[in-house]
């Protein structure tokens, strides 16, 4: 396995080392402040006993997984802290395929590059199934790509890159594939705070054996350099998720739980709710630009990334270097996500530069 | 793989749960200060901006690799920042496997328990190496174990727990030996701020594009829980263990990287020295009241753990329950470190009431 800079950093430090001003809508990383909260446990924590510095459970620190249990609504023994969702991901992966019940991973196109790269790792073979035009998924192009060798189903809802948020019904489709075919359903919802239609529903709540529910705080808090996410595990998978996180990690950082322990505790809904205001005001802004630049392009139901489409110009890396070049917008090409947004590019909405990054577009493409 | 609760952590809850009053020396959690620069280095990082807490690079803080470099006089090229020493052996081990040079890990016995684990994970082949009674390594010994399918020699010194310091002789005999068989050689060296020799060298001065050297601040900071750890790689090996790093982590977490960073420009050299005669003074202070109690044991060159043997009293969990009843002292069963020490106890000098529980040790073996 050979190490390939991911795309996205490669562009951030083309767009950095531009000449002329950018407009970075290339990585996820919020732009918007972290939960007060979050501020004082950190300070707090700063004057602690040197026995709160050690090693915490390697599961995580049972408060903060009574936390997320009570949130959840499941029980604190199915709840393994992780170094955020990417490890989460890695372990719930794991889990399906150290059944020895297949080696097929089906992921929905377009994807997340890293979903792929774990497949690998892990010794899966991946297999791309294309999602509609608006970017929902049809449950039965997934039951034509499955076969007995199919050990995982991994989707990601709200989605990234397509802003979908895949209805309750879909994911007990997906789920009742799994069974059929003595797979695993892994959900990432590690965008579940950012909804805007109101009606998502963690895949928790088709209460299966076959379905893990991944997610995090690098999102909701705005702290994705602090890495710690969890893995929701049905009973028989959890025993084998410790031990891997163990054997691996040994435990998650403590400083970050605590911070995130006391943010859970020390931030009203108002926080969260402020935030998706603050994006859903970005997104009409965006797509308001955009349709003056003629372009075609997703309305997201969550997350926070708008996917763009201008005629004649492809979602190529190159592409996206001229963008930063000539239009000074950074985006992501449509090709790192697969094959089915290969015409597009992904906006991340995380700057308050939004109006002047589509007014930019639409001069460049005028 | 099933799940195992670490036998350490079974024995701490039953140490804990006891009824008397219990000297806890099982684990090998500091009871001391952090360096003083480490506290502010959090408390500043409260206040940071919000970009501050976004993802940092997968392979580290520039700014923190290149402090690591400097002072292990390496390029900062090699450096991969991990959670904790556990993840950069683990990264370091599958380096070693992935090579597709063998499947066989050659151990010291005793054998610091995660080894083995991390083995089992990477799918590799266990075989333990007696070590001398003085702790010392014979390499002939390590010659004979050797095959073709060795892939990887794995050793920890200063040791964890027989308080050997390996020679620069000793890890250049290791070093060739990993050349004749076309393995890797990987010092876990986490213990190397804990050398009452004076006589300690880093297997990296070997210079050796077969040996990876991880280590990390954990007890040099007395910081088991923050996992800060690094790998420090030939170059061959950087690619894979990035990606590998990436693909399960994505990044090690933010914080603690900026807490330590501030404490390697702040600290100053009699941090450590203190905490190194405090150590020196414990060791004393133990074994001459081991000697009351007519026991065998050893006296570290380096770590912090003394090992000792009481007549027809092995080192099982049973046994290390009796003392904890019996005596109000917890101590580690060598059963749990292989085979070569299952007639010893190890103790963890992570308490100042070294005193008092030798004291106890010998009121209970009289």
């Amino acid at each position: 396995m050979n190490y390939e800079r991911p795309q996205f950093f490669h562009l951030m430090q083309y767009a950095r080392a531009a000449e002329g001003d950018v407009v970075d809508m290339v990585s996820g990383d919020p732009d918007w402040e972290p939960p007060t909260a979050l501020r004082d446990g950190l300070r707090e924590y700063a004057d602690a006993e040197p026995d709160e510095f050690q090693y915490p459970p390697s599961e995580g620190l049972v408060e903060l997984r009574e936390e997320i249990a009570a949130r959840r609504n499941v029980d604190p023994g199915r709840i393994v802290v992780t170094n955020g969702t990417g490890e989460a991901n890695y372990l719930a992966m794991a889990a399906a395929l150290d059944r020895n019940a297949g080696s097929e991973v089906l992921l929905a196109d377009p994807v997340y590059p890293y979903y792929p790269g774990k497949t690998e790792l892990l010794g899966g073979d991946t297999t791309l199934v294309p999602t509609e035009r608006d970017g929902s998924i049809d449950p039965d192009r997934f039951r034509e790509a499955a076969s007995e060798d199919t050990a995982l189903v991994l989707v990601n809802t709200p989605n990234n890159p397509t802003g979908a948020v895949y209805s309750r019904e879909t994911m007990r489709d997906l789920a009742d594939l799994a069974a059929e075919v003595d797979a695993t359903l892994v959900s990432d919802e590690v965008y579940d705070h950012f909804d805007f239609t109101g009606g998502f529903e963690s895949a928790l709540t088709l209460d299966s054996d076959r379905v893990i529910v991944t997610s995090g705080f690098s999102k909701s808090m705005a702290i994705t350099g602090f890495r710690v996410g969890y893995a929701v595990l049905p009973e028989q998978f959890v025993g084998g998720a410790k031990t891997r996180h163990m054997l691996v990690n040994v435990a998650t950082s403590r400083p970050p739980q605590v911070a995130v322990l006391r943010a859970l505790r020390g931030t009203e809904p108002e926080y969260y709710e402020r935030v998706r205001s603050m994006l859903r005001d970005r997104v009409s802004t965006f797509t308001d630009a955009l349709d003056v630049a003629d372009a075609e392009y997703t309305t997201p139901d969550g997350a926070f990334y708008v996917l763009a489409r201008f005629d004649g110009f492809p979602g190529t890396m190159a592409n996206a270097k001229r963008l930063v070049d000539g239009a000074g917008v950074a985006g992501m090409p449509g090709e790192t996500f697969g094959s089915a947004r290969a015409e597009w590019f992904r906006f991340a909405l995380v700057t308050p530069r939004v109006e002047e990054a589509a007014t930019r577009l639409a001069d460049y493409f005028s």
